[in-house]
Protein backbone atom coordinates (compact mmCIF):
# COMPACT_ATOMS: atom_id res chain seq x y z
CA UNK A 1 0.00 0.00 0.00
CA UNK A 2 1.55 3.58 -0.76
CA UNK A 3 2.48 5.71 2.04
CA UNK A 4 0.57 8.19 1.19
CA UNK A 5 -2.78 6.70 0.17
CA UNK A 6 -5.67 9.01 -1.42
CA UNK A 7 -8.08 9.94 1.40
CA UNK A 8 -12.22 10.27 -0.14
CA UNK A 9 -14.52 11.92 1.71
CA UNK A 10 -17.92 12.42 1.55
CA UNK A 11 -20.61 14.48 3.70
CA UNK A 12 -24.54 13.50 3.86
CA UNK A 13 -27.24 16.43 3.43
CA UNK A 14 -30.72 15.13 4.27
CA UNK A 15 -33.49 17.04 2.95
CA UNK A 16 -37.39 16.97 5.08
CA UNK A 17 -39.31 18.82 7.37
CA UNK A 18 -40.47 15.37 8.21
CA UNK A 19 -36.76 14.02 9.41
CA UNK A 20 -36.72 17.33 11.41
CA UNK A 21 -40.27 17.21 12.89
CA UNK A 22 -40.09 13.34 14.02
CA UNK A 23 -42.98 12.47 11.43
CA UNK A 24 -40.27 10.07 9.12
CA UNK A 25 -37.34 8.26 10.89
CA UNK A 26 -34.30 8.87 8.84
CA UNK A 27 -33.04 5.24 7.99
CA UNK A 28 -30.38 6.42 5.01
CA UNK A 29 -27.83 8.15 7.39
CA UNK A 30 -26.86 4.74 8.66
CA UNK A 31 -26.90 2.54 5.38
CA UNK A 32 -24.87 5.32 3.52
CA UNK A 33 -22.52 4.89 6.62
CA UNK A 34 -22.25 1.64 6.23
CA UNK A 35 -22.07 1.85 2.62
CA UNK A 36 -19.35 4.45 2.10
CA UNK A 37 -16.96 3.05 4.61
CA UNK A 38 -17.25 -0.30 2.74
CA UNK A 39 -15.99 1.48 -0.76
CA UNK A 40 -13.29 3.35 1.08
CA UNK A 41 -15.30 7.01 1.19
CA UNK A 42 -14.88 8.55 4.57
CA UNK A 43 -18.20 9.70 5.79
CA UNK A 44 -16.88 13.18 7.33
CA UNK A 45 -20.54 14.83 8.09
CA UNK A 46 -23.88 14.64 8.02
CA UNK A 47 -26.78 17.53 8.07
CA UNK A 48 -30.76 17.59 8.13
CA UNK A 49 -32.06 21.04 6.99
CA UNK A 50 -35.70 21.83 6.48
CA UNK A 51 -37.71 22.41 2.82
CA UNK A 52 -36.38 25.92 2.74
CA UNK A 53 -34.51 26.87 -0.21
CA UNK A 54 -31.88 29.24 1.48
CA UNK A 55 -30.95 26.42 3.93
CA UNK A 56 -30.53 24.06 1.13
CA UNK A 57 -28.46 26.28 -0.87
CA UNK A 58 -26.00 27.09 1.94
CA UNK A 59 -26.16 23.59 2.74
CA UNK A 60 -25.03 22.33 -0.37
CA UNK A 61 -22.84 25.00 -1.43
CA UNK A 62 -20.89 24.62 2.31
CA UNK A 63 -20.73 20.84 1.97
CA UNK A 64 -19.65 20.43 -1.60
CA UNK A 65 -16.69 22.58 -1.17
CA UNK A 66 -15.44 21.18 1.45
CA UNK A 67 -15.74 16.96 0.90
CA UNK A 68 -15.45 14.72 -2.45
CA UNK A 69 -18.66 14.35 -2.91
CA UNK A 70 -21.80 15.08 -1.35
CA UNK A 71 -24.94 12.89 -1.11
CA UNK A 72 -28.78 14.34 -0.74
CA UNK A 73 -31.76 12.56 -0.20
CA UNK A 74 -35.63 13.88 -0.51
CA UNK A 75 -36.94 16.24 -2.14
CA UNK A 76 -36.75 14.87 -5.68
CA UNK A 77 -40.35 14.18 -5.82
CA UNK A 78 -43.57 15.65 -7.63
CA UNK A 79 -45.35 17.81 -5.29
CA UNK A 80 -44.52 21.90 -4.55
CA UNK A 81 -42.53 21.14 -1.07
CA UNK A 82 -39.83 18.39 -3.18
CA UNK A 83 -37.43 21.65 -4.08
CA UNK A 84 -34.08 19.99 -4.48
CA UNK A 85 -33.26 20.06 -7.83
CA UNK A 86 -34.35 24.00 -7.86
CA UNK A 87 -32.08 24.28 -4.46
CA UNK A 88 -29.20 22.18 -6.16
CA UNK A 89 -29.36 24.34 -9.56
CA UNK A 90 -29.05 27.39 -7.89
CA UNK A 91 -26.15 26.41 -6.22
CA UNK A 92 -24.55 25.37 -9.10
CA UNK A 93 -25.55 28.72 -10.39
CA UNK A 94 -27.01 26.80 -13.64
CA UNK A 95 -30.80 26.57 -15.12
CA UNK A 96 -32.78 23.40 -14.22
CA UNK A 97 -34.04 22.15 -17.27
CA UNK A 98 -36.82 19.39 -18.67
CA UNK A 99 -34.14 16.65 -19.53
CA UNK A 100 -35.01 14.73 -22.50
CA UNK A 101 -34.16 10.91 -21.36
CA UNK A 102 -35.78 11.82 -17.82
CA UNK A 103 -38.96 12.69 -19.67
CA UNK A 104 -38.63 9.33 -22.11
CA UNK A 105 -38.29 7.66 -18.51
CA UNK A 106 -41.69 9.02 -17.25
CA UNK A 107 -43.56 8.27 -20.06
CA UNK A 108 -42.26 5.20 -20.84
CA UNK A 109 -43.12 4.17 -16.83
CA UNK A 110 -45.97 5.99 -17.21
CA UNK A 111 -47.51 3.73 -20.40
CA UNK A 112 -46.94 0.60 -17.90
CA UNK A 113 -48.17 2.29 -14.49
CA UNK A 114 -51.17 4.82 -16.16
CA UNK A 115 -51.03 8.31 -15.11
CA UNK A 116 -51.01 11.49 -16.86
CA UNK A 117 -48.00 13.19 -17.26
CA UNK A 118 -48.76 16.28 -15.86
CA UNK A 119 -47.47 19.31 -14.34
CA UNK A 120 -46.63 17.66 -11.06
CA UNK A 121 -45.25 14.59 -12.76
CA UNK A 122 -42.78 16.94 -14.70
CA UNK A 123 -40.96 18.57 -11.93
CA UNK A 124 -39.29 14.91 -11.46
CA UNK A 125 -37.71 15.55 -14.64
CA UNK A 126 -36.15 18.78 -14.05
CA UNK A 127 -32.63 18.08 -14.22
CA UNK A 128 -29.88 21.39 -13.46
CA UNK A 129 -27.90 21.58 -16.67
CA UNK A 130 -24.70 19.52 -16.70
CA UNK A 131 -26.43 17.48 -14.62
CA UNK A 132 -26.26 13.16 -15.31
CA UNK A 133 -29.23 11.08 -14.61
CA UNK A 134 -28.71 8.74 -11.90
CA UNK A 135 -31.42 5.49 -12.64
CA UNK A 136 -34.09 4.74 -10.51
CA UNK A 137 -34.69 0.83 -10.99
CA UNK A 138 -37.58 1.11 -8.21
CA UNK A 139 -39.81 3.59 -9.31
CA UNK A 140 -38.54 5.41 -12.26
CA UNK A 141 -37.79 8.95 -11.65
CA UNK A 142 -34.30 9.76 -11.78
CA UNK A 143 -31.82 11.39 -9.50
CA UNK A 144 -28.96 13.14 -10.91
CA UNK A 145 -24.92 14.01 -10.58
CA UNK A 146 -23.40 16.92 -11.11
CA UNK A 147 -20.43 18.58 -9.90
CA UNK A 148 -19.25 16.42 -6.85
CA UNK A 149 -23.41 15.77 -5.77
CA UNK A 150 -25.26 13.29 -5.89
CA UNK A 151 -29.10 13.67 -5.40
CA UNK A 152 -31.05 10.87 -4.65
CA UNK A 153 -34.78 10.22 -3.68
CA UNK A 154 -35.61 9.89 0.14
CA UNK A 155 -37.72 6.97 0.45
CA UNK A 156 -35.06 4.37 1.45
CA UNK A 157 -35.25 1.41 -1.18
CA UNK A 158 -35.21 3.91 -4.10
CA UNK A 159 -32.11 5.81 -2.25
CA UNK A 160 -30.07 2.04 -2.16
CA UNK A 161 -30.77 1.63 -5.67
CA UNK A 162 -29.33 4.84 -6.78
CA UNK A 163 -26.43 4.38 -4.38
CA UNK A 164 -25.67 0.89 -6.40
CA UNK A 165 -25.90 2.74 -9.32
CA UNK A 166 -22.90 5.27 -8.70
CA UNK A 167 -21.25 3.28 -6.45
CA UNK A 168 -19.10 1.75 -9.72
CA UNK A 169 -18.25 5.53 -10.86
CA UNK A 170 -17.35 6.52 -7.68
CA UNK A 171 -13.42 7.44 -6.67
CA UNK A 172 -12.61 5.14 -3.53
CA UNK A 173 -9.51 5.76 -1.12
CA UNK A 174 -8.27 3.28 1.16
CA UNK A 175 -10.26 1.87 3.01
CA UNK A 176 -10.30 2.46 6.90
CA UNK A 177 -9.33 -1.16 8.26
CA UNK A 178 -11.18 -2.25 11.63
CA UNK A 179 -10.50 -3.99 14.64
CA UNK A 180 -13.22 -4.25 17.43
CA UNK A 181 -11.60 -5.55 20.84
CA UNK A 182 -13.95 -6.48 23.87
CA UNK A 183 -12.92 -5.18 27.06
CA UNK A 184 -14.41 -6.76 29.44
CA UNK A 185 -13.66 -3.93 31.72
CA UNK A 186 -15.79 -0.98 32.67
CA UNK A 187 -14.64 2.21 30.03
CA UNK A 188 -13.34 4.51 33.57
CA UNK A 189 -11.15 1.76 34.12
CA UNK A 190 -9.22 1.74 31.30
CA UNK A 191 -10.17 5.12 29.92
CA UNK A 192 -6.66 7.01 30.88
CA UNK A 193 -4.51 3.88 29.51
CA UNK A 194 -6.42 3.83 25.98
CA UNK A 195 -5.86 7.47 26.03
CA UNK A 196 -2.04 7.17 25.95
CA UNK A 197 -2.23 4.80 23.57
CA UNK A 198 -4.24 6.66 21.43
CA UNK A 199 -1.27 9.31 21.70
CA UNK A 200 0.89 6.78 20.76
CA UNK A 201 -0.31 5.35 17.66
CA UNK A 202 -0.97 8.51 15.77
CA UNK A 203 -1.90 6.93 12.80
CA UNK A 204 -4.70 5.25 13.94
CA UNK A 205 -8.26 6.63 15.43
CA UNK A 206 -9.01 4.51 18.42
CA UNK A 207 -12.44 4.39 19.71
CA UNK A 208 -14.33 3.61 23.03
CA UNK A 209 -17.95 2.53 23.24
CA UNK A 210 -19.50 1.28 26.24
CA UNK A 211 -22.40 -0.94 26.08
CA UNK A 212 -24.43 -3.04 29.32
CA UNK A 213 -23.87 -6.46 29.30
CA UNK A 214 -26.56 -8.65 30.27
CA UNK A 215 -24.47 -10.52 32.60
CA UNK A 216 -20.86 -8.90 33.10
CA UNK A 217 -22.97 -5.52 33.65
CA UNK A 218 -21.28 -2.27 31.89
CA UNK A 219 -18.72 -2.61 29.54
CA UNK A 220 -16.81 -1.18 26.38
CA UNK A 221 -15.69 -2.07 23.17
CA UNK A 222 -12.65 -0.77 21.90
CA UNK A 223 -12.46 -0.05 18.36
CA UNK A 224 -9.15 0.40 16.54
CA UNK A 225 -9.19 1.82 13.17
CA UNK A 226 -6.29 2.99 10.75
CA UNK A 227 -5.80 2.77 6.73
CA UNK A 228 -2.24 0.67 7.65
CA UNK A 229 -2.62 -3.00 8.36
CA UNK A 230 0.37 -3.13 11.15
CA UNK A 231 -0.15 -0.01 12.17
CA UNK A 232 -3.78 -1.53 13.11
CA UNK A 233 -1.81 -4.42 14.47
CA UNK A 234 0.56 -2.69 16.74
CA UNK A 235 -1.87 -0.93 18.02
CA UNK A 236 -4.60 -3.66 18.93
CA UNK A 237 -1.82 -5.54 20.19
CA UNK A 238 -0.90 -2.65 22.41
CA UNK A 239 -4.99 -2.48 23.40
CA UNK A 240 -5.36 -6.05 24.19
CA UNK A 241 -1.42 -6.00 26.48
CA UNK A 242 -3.42 -2.92 28.35
CA UNK A 243 -6.30 -4.82 29.17
CA UNK A 244 -4.50 -8.29 30.70
CA UNK A 245 -2.91 -5.15 32.79
CA UNK A 246 -5.57 -3.24 34.07
CA UNK A 247 -7.52 -6.43 34.55
CA UNK A 248 -4.74 -8.00 37.08
CA UNK A 249 -4.22 -5.04 38.69
CA UNK A 250 -7.97 -4.65 38.94
CA UNK A 251 -7.79 -8.28 40.23
CA UNK A 252 -5.23 -7.95 42.63
CA UNK A 253 -6.83 -4.76 44.14
CA UNK A 254 -9.91 -6.28 45.31
CA UNK B 1 -53.97 32.71 20.65
CA UNK B 2 -51.29 35.37 19.65
CA UNK B 3 -51.47 36.65 16.68
CA UNK B 4 -47.55 36.33 16.82
CA UNK B 5 -46.64 33.21 18.75
CA UNK B 6 -43.11 33.06 20.03
CA UNK B 7 -41.41 30.66 17.96
CA UNK B 8 -38.32 28.73 19.75
CA UNK B 9 -35.77 26.76 17.88
CA UNK B 10 -33.62 24.23 18.14
CA UNK B 11 -30.03 22.29 16.71
CA UNK B 12 -28.83 19.15 17.55
CA UNK B 13 -25.65 18.33 17.03
CA UNK B 14 -24.35 14.35 17.40
CA UNK B 15 -20.42 13.76 18.12
CA UNK B 16 -19.21 10.96 17.20
CA UNK B 17 -17.05 8.93 14.68
CA UNK B 18 -19.25 6.13 15.40
CA UNK B 19 -22.04 7.41 13.78
CA UNK B 20 -20.01 8.16 10.70
CA UNK B 21 -18.52 5.26 10.25
CA UNK B 22 -22.08 3.17 10.45
CA UNK B 23 -20.86 1.32 13.39
CA UNK B 24 -23.56 2.62 15.89
CA UNK B 25 -26.78 3.61 14.46
CA UNK B 26 -28.16 7.14 15.48
CA UNK B 27 -31.24 6.77 17.55
CA UNK B 28 -31.19 10.51 19.50
CA UNK B 29 -32.00 12.34 16.49
CA UNK B 30 -35.81 11.04 15.86
CA UNK B 31 -36.32 10.83 19.76
CA UNK B 32 -35.41 14.24 19.78
CA UNK B 33 -37.23 15.63 17.19
CA UNK B 34 -40.34 14.00 18.81
CA UNK B 35 -39.80 14.96 21.95
CA UNK B 36 -39.57 18.87 20.44
CA UNK B 37 -42.23 19.00 18.67
CA UNK B 38 -44.66 17.53 21.67
CA UNK B 39 -43.05 20.58 23.46
CA UNK B 40 -43.41 23.23 21.37
CA UNK B 41 -39.60 23.29 19.75
CA UNK B 42 -39.15 23.77 16.46
CA UNK B 43 -36.10 21.21 15.27
CA UNK B 44 -34.38 23.21 12.48
CA UNK B 45 -31.26 21.53 12.01
CA UNK B 46 -29.47 18.43 12.78
CA UNK B 47 -25.71 18.20 12.10
CA UNK B 48 -23.27 15.07 12.87
CA UNK B 49 -19.72 15.54 13.10
CA UNK B 50 -16.78 13.64 14.04
CA UNK B 51 -14.34 13.56 17.39
CA UNK B 52 -12.36 16.63 15.62
CA UNK B 53 -12.03 19.20 17.98
CA UNK B 54 -12.09 21.77 15.13
CA UNK B 55 -14.97 20.56 13.20
CA UNK B 56 -17.17 20.66 16.82
CA UNK B 57 -16.27 24.09 17.97
CA UNK B 58 -17.17 24.95 14.71
CA UNK B 59 -20.34 23.55 14.92
CA UNK B 60 -21.41 24.23 18.29
CA UNK B 61 -21.02 28.19 17.64
CA UNK B 62 -22.88 28.14 13.85
CA UNK B 63 -25.83 26.24 15.44
CA UNK B 64 -25.19 27.95 18.99
CA UNK B 65 -25.99 31.68 16.96
CA UNK B 66 -28.53 30.62 14.70
CA UNK B 67 -31.27 28.80 17.09
CA UNK B 68 -33.02 29.16 20.74
CA UNK B 69 -31.29 25.92 21.77
CA UNK B 70 -28.81 23.54 20.73
CA UNK B 71 -28.25 20.03 22.17
CA UNK B 72 -25.79 17.98 21.36
CA UNK B 73 -25.28 14.36 22.09
CA UNK B 74 -21.77 12.03 22.40
CA UNK B 75 -18.84 12.12 23.88
CA UNK B 76 -18.90 13.12 27.26
CA UNK B 77 -17.41 9.98 28.33
CA UNK B 78 -14.51 9.21 30.27
CA UNK B 79 -11.76 8.49 27.17
CA UNK B 80 -9.20 10.15 24.96
CA UNK B 81 -12.00 10.87 21.96
CA UNK B 82 -14.50 12.20 24.66
CA UNK B 83 -13.59 15.43 24.09
CA UNK B 84 -17.13 17.51 23.69
CA UNK B 85 -16.65 19.09 27.34
CA UNK B 86 -13.36 20.75 26.18
CA UNK B 87 -14.65 21.74 22.47
CA UNK B 88 -17.93 23.50 24.21
CA UNK B 89 -15.57 25.51 26.76
CA UNK B 90 -13.27 26.27 23.77
CA UNK B 91 -16.10 27.45 21.90
CA UNK B 92 -17.50 29.75 24.70
CA UNK B 93 -13.69 30.91 25.20
CA UNK B 94 -13.86 29.30 29.07
CA UNK B 95 -12.32 27.56 31.22
CA UNK B 96 -13.12 23.57 31.69
CA UNK B 97 -13.10 23.01 35.21
CA UNK B 98 -13.65 20.23 37.97
CA UNK B 99 -17.24 20.97 39.01
CA UNK B 100 -17.49 20.02 42.71
CA UNK B 101 -20.85 18.63 42.40
CA UNK B 102 -19.73 16.19 39.35
CA UNK B 103 -17.36 15.11 41.66
CA UNK B 104 -19.29 14.28 44.55
CA UNK B 105 -21.83 12.52 42.45
CA UNK B 106 -19.24 10.78 40.69
CA UNK B 107 -17.84 9.40 44.31
CA UNK B 108 -21.33 8.69 45.75
CA UNK B 109 -21.77 6.38 42.38
CA UNK B 110 -18.60 4.73 42.79
CA UNK B 111 -18.79 3.71 46.42
CA UNK B 112 -22.22 1.90 45.36
CA UNK B 113 -21.14 0.18 41.95
CA UNK B 114 -17.26 0.15 43.08
CA UNK B 115 -14.49 1.44 40.83
CA UNK B 116 -11.69 4.24 41.37
CA UNK B 117 -11.82 8.03 40.77
CA UNK B 118 -9.17 7.70 38.51
CA UNK B 119 -7.60 10.46 35.85
CA UNK B 120 -10.27 9.02 32.70
CA UNK B 121 -13.00 9.05 35.26
CA UNK B 122 -11.96 12.79 36.54
CA UNK B 123 -12.57 13.80 32.59
CA UNK B 124 -16.46 13.24 33.30
CA UNK B 125 -16.59 15.69 36.04
CA UNK B 126 -14.99 18.47 34.15
CA UNK B 127 -17.70 21.22 32.87
CA UNK B 128 -17.39 24.64 31.47
CA UNK B 129 -17.08 27.62 33.58
CA UNK B 130 -20.71 28.79 34.11
CA UNK B 131 -22.31 25.66 32.91
CA UNK B 132 -24.85 23.90 35.28
CA UNK B 133 -24.80 20.23 35.20
CA UNK B 134 -27.92 17.81 33.91
CA UNK B 135 -28.24 15.46 36.08
CA UNK B 136 -28.05 11.50 34.42
CA UNK B 137 -30.08 9.66 36.98
CA UNK B 138 -29.25 6.37 34.68
CA UNK B 139 -25.37 6.33 35.06
CA UNK B 140 -24.22 9.32 37.16
CA UNK B 141 -21.99 10.92 35.24
CA UNK B 142 -24.11 14.66 34.31
CA UNK B 143 -24.61 16.34 31.28
CA UNK B 144 -24.56 20.29 31.32
CA UNK B 145 -25.94 23.44 30.41
CA UNK B 146 -24.44 26.47 29.39
CA UNK B 147 -25.65 29.46 27.28
CA UNK B 148 -28.10 28.05 25.14
CA UNK B 149 -26.64 24.95 24.22
CA UNK B 150 -26.89 21.26 26.50
CA UNK B 151 -24.64 19.02 26.32
CA UNK B 152 -26.17 15.02 26.78
CA UNK B 153 -24.74 11.53 26.70
CA UNK B 154 -24.87 9.70 23.59
CA UNK B 155 -25.85 6.45 24.79
CA UNK B 156 -30.08 7.06 24.19
CA UNK B 157 -31.52 5.40 28.06
CA UNK B 158 -29.02 8.37 29.53
CA UNK B 159 -29.78 10.98 26.86
CA UNK B 160 -33.35 10.00 27.12
CA UNK B 161 -33.30 10.61 30.79
CA UNK B 162 -31.32 14.19 30.70
CA UNK B 163 -33.59 15.06 28.35
CA UNK B 164 -36.52 14.57 30.94
CA UNK B 165 -34.29 16.79 33.55
CA UNK B 166 -33.87 20.00 30.97
CA UNK B 167 -37.37 19.96 29.50
CA UNK B 168 -39.12 21.36 32.60
CA UNK B 169 -37.18 24.18 31.75
CA UNK B 170 -37.05 25.57 28.00
CA UNK B 171 -39.11 28.32 26.60
CA UNK B 172 -41.01 26.45 24.21
CA UNK B 173 -43.29 28.27 21.85
CA UNK B 174 -46.92 27.63 20.15
CA UNK B 175 -46.60 24.31 18.79
CA UNK B 176 -47.00 23.39 15.28
CA UNK B 177 -50.23 21.60 14.90
CA UNK B 178 -50.65 18.95 12.45
CA UNK B 179 -53.12 16.89 10.27
CA UNK B 180 -52.27 14.00 8.60
CA UNK B 181 -54.58 13.50 5.30
CA UNK B 182 -54.47 9.77 3.90
CA UNK B 183 -54.88 10.81 -0.34
CA UNK B 184 -55.60 7.34 -1.79
CA UNK B 185 -53.73 8.79 -4.74
CA UNK B 186 -50.21 8.80 -6.55
CA UNK B 187 -48.11 11.96 -5.33
CA UNK B 188 -48.08 12.85 -8.98
CA UNK B 189 -51.60 12.85 -9.34
CA UNK B 190 -52.18 15.46 -6.90
CA UNK B 191 -49.15 17.35 -6.53
CA UNK B 192 -50.05 20.14 -9.07
CA UNK B 193 -53.48 20.98 -7.07
CA UNK B 194 -51.65 20.31 -3.98
CA UNK B 195 -48.92 23.01 -4.66
CA UNK B 196 -51.69 25.99 -5.48
CA UNK B 197 -53.16 24.71 -1.97
CA UNK B 198 -49.87 25.33 -0.37
CA UNK B 199 -49.79 28.67 -1.87
CA UNK B 200 -53.14 30.10 -1.29
CA UNK B 201 -52.11 28.64 2.57
CA UNK B 202 -49.39 30.78 3.58
CA UNK B 203 -49.51 30.31 7.39
CA UNK B 204 -49.37 26.97 6.75
CA UNK B 205 -46.89 23.73 5.98
CA UNK B 206 -48.20 21.47 3.68
CA UNK B 207 -45.77 18.06 2.99
CA UNK B 208 -46.80 15.38 0.70
CA UNK B 209 -45.12 12.14 1.39
CA UNK B 210 -45.63 8.98 -0.71
CA UNK B 211 -46.04 5.40 0.59
CA UNK B 212 -46.66 2.14 -0.57
CA UNK B 213 -50.09 0.01 0.42
CA UNK B 214 -50.12 -3.36 0.05
CA UNK B 215 -53.57 -3.12 -1.77
CA UNK B 216 -53.90 0.04 -3.35
CA UNK B 217 -50.66 0.13 -4.61
CA UNK B 218 -48.75 3.81 -4.46
CA UNK B 219 -50.52 6.44 -2.09
CA UNK B 220 -49.58 9.57 -0.43
CA UNK B 221 -50.17 11.09 2.71
CA UNK B 222 -50.69 14.53 2.98
CA UNK B 223 -49.63 16.47 6.00
CA UNK B 224 -50.87 19.75 7.11
CA UNK B 225 -49.07 21.94 9.61
CA UNK B 226 -49.61 25.40 11.06
CA UNK B 227 -49.59 26.74 14.32
CA UNK B 228 -53.08 28.37 13.77
CA UNK B 229 -56.02 25.84 14.54
CA UNK B 230 -58.11 27.78 12.14
CA UNK B 231 -55.94 27.96 9.33
CA UNK B 232 -55.30 24.60 9.60
CA UNK B 233 -58.59 23.30 9.41
CA UNK B 234 -59.14 25.81 6.11
CA UNK B 235 -56.02 24.19 4.66
CA UNK B 236 -57.04 20.69 5.55
CA UNK B 237 -60.91 21.00 3.99
CA UNK B 238 -59.20 22.43 0.84
CA UNK B 239 -57.33 19.43 0.69
CA UNK B 240 -59.98 17.26 0.95
CA UNK B 241 -62.13 18.87 -1.29
CA UNK B 242 -59.51 18.99 -4.48
CA UNK B 243 -59.07 15.11 -3.46
CA UNK B 244 -62.35 14.38 -3.64
CA UNK B 245 -62.14 16.95 -7.33
CA UNK B 246 -59.10 14.76 -8.31
CA UNK B 247 -60.82 11.18 -7.73
CA UNK B 248 -64.18 11.90 -9.12
CA UNK B 249 -61.84 13.42 -12.62
CA UNK B 250 -59.49 10.17 -12.72
CA UNK B 251 -62.70 7.90 -12.17
CA UNK B 252 -64.35 9.86 -15.21
CA UNK B 253 -61.31 9.35 -17.28
CA UNK B 254 -61.49 5.79 -16.91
Amino acid sequence: MSANPEIVTAAVLVIGDEILSGRTKDKNIGYIADYLTALGVDLREVRVVPDIEEEIVAAVNALRAKYTYLFTTGGIGPTHDDITADCVAAAFGVPLEFHPEAVAIMKERLAKTGGELNEARMRMTRIPKGGALVYNRVSGAPGFWIGNVIVMAGIPSVMQGMLDEVAPKLKTGAKLLSETIRADAKEGDVGTELGVIAKANPETIIGSYPFFDEKLGPNTNIVVRSRDPQKLAMAKAAVETMLAQVKSQLTAAR
